[in-house]
């Protein structure tokens, strides 16, 4: 069967190829990308350039940043004696949606993986304990993902973290709001009623 | 509240100005871009380019090639009587895809839309009529899309092509094959009533 033409195949598998993107959307992009004028695909492929060039890990939390220190570590208004511990950069994003959170962040880039020969010393685990010798910080909220390998990472840091005298807490587990019971998991389920709070 | 880093914020706009990726998937594909290695960023934007610099119009059919002449249109196995017209090369991938046709395409790129100022002459409806000087052809299916501008073109080509002495036909109009009739639109049932046939 004669397919479309070799050069845009080639353009619609590289698309297809990319996290969350399926064959049918990686076809839409490609016809797409043929469609732009020269100066739109020159500020597209510029926005990964700069991208790529421009964000580094702010050196303070490691969260991806354009300057050395970030807008959340610079800021007078947060309080600076609690440190939330994130895997990704995107739960910072998710924690600063909710409006409620007023402290800092601390993003590891990864969890703790043997599966994945991914070691403590392979994210961002010693920047966090650096921050951790002055008498600013006096809680560290483990808020990695509730996975089996989040779970580790959390217990591993929070071994390293407690010698030091600082308050080591873990994000609540328990049914999330607005679920329908019905199709919680047993995990969950159990977790929540271990949890389960006085009214 | 401090958003992702300024660059990485403008590459997720750009990704979700794009078809069918939204804010969610946006975010999803910036982080795997920034985590690509320097090949695989520009052997992406190589897909693109060469996409947009090798791909041209077949001289015959309109459809995307690489060649002058596409695939189809140099194919000696297909029966060179009949030409499918579709709006869109995609529609060219769904008929191929059934392994049924074997006859030649001619793609318009787009339809005859008044409203989007989309004229006869803006589409590669003269291509076509040129086709058809031989006595090669003898029928030209409208395998337009059953939308109004999709009819209204048909019914516009189809004028065109009648003092010519070709054959025109039109898709049968119909419920689709595994469809749930309760869900049918009334106008597809109309039409599949009207086009019923005998068993």
């Amino acid at each position: 069967m004669p397919g479309f033409a070799p050069s845009l195949e080639t353009l619609i598998d590289k698309l297809a190829s990319l996290p969350s993107i399926g064959r049918k959307s990686a076809q839409r992009l490609a016809f797409h990308f043929m469609s732009m004028s020269d100066d739109e695909v020159t500020s597209f492929k510029e926005a990964i350039d700069n991208a790529r060039n421009n964000v580094k890990k702010c050196i303070v939390c490691c969260n991806f940043s354009d300057d050395d220190v970030c807008p959340i570590c610079r800021s007078k208004e947060r309080n600076r004696s609690t440190i939330c511990v994130v895997e990704d950069p995107r739960d910072v994003m998710a924690f600063e949606r909710t409006h409620e959170y007023s402290g800092l962040y601390h993003v590891l880039h990864g969890v703790i993986s043997p599966m994945n020969d991914v070691n403590p010393e392979d994210i961002c685990i010693k920047e966090l304990i650096s921050r951790l010798s002055g008498d600013e910080v006096t809680e560290v909220i483990m808020a990695t993902n509730p996975t089996v390998e989040g779970e580790a990472t959390a217990m591993y840091i929070s071994k390293l973290i407690k010698p030091l005298g600082v308050k080591v807490s873990r994000l609540a587990y328990g049914v999330p709001v607005g679920a329908d019971l019905e199709y919680a998991d047993e995990f969950t389920l159990i977790r929540a009623m271990e949890g389960r709070k006085d009214i």
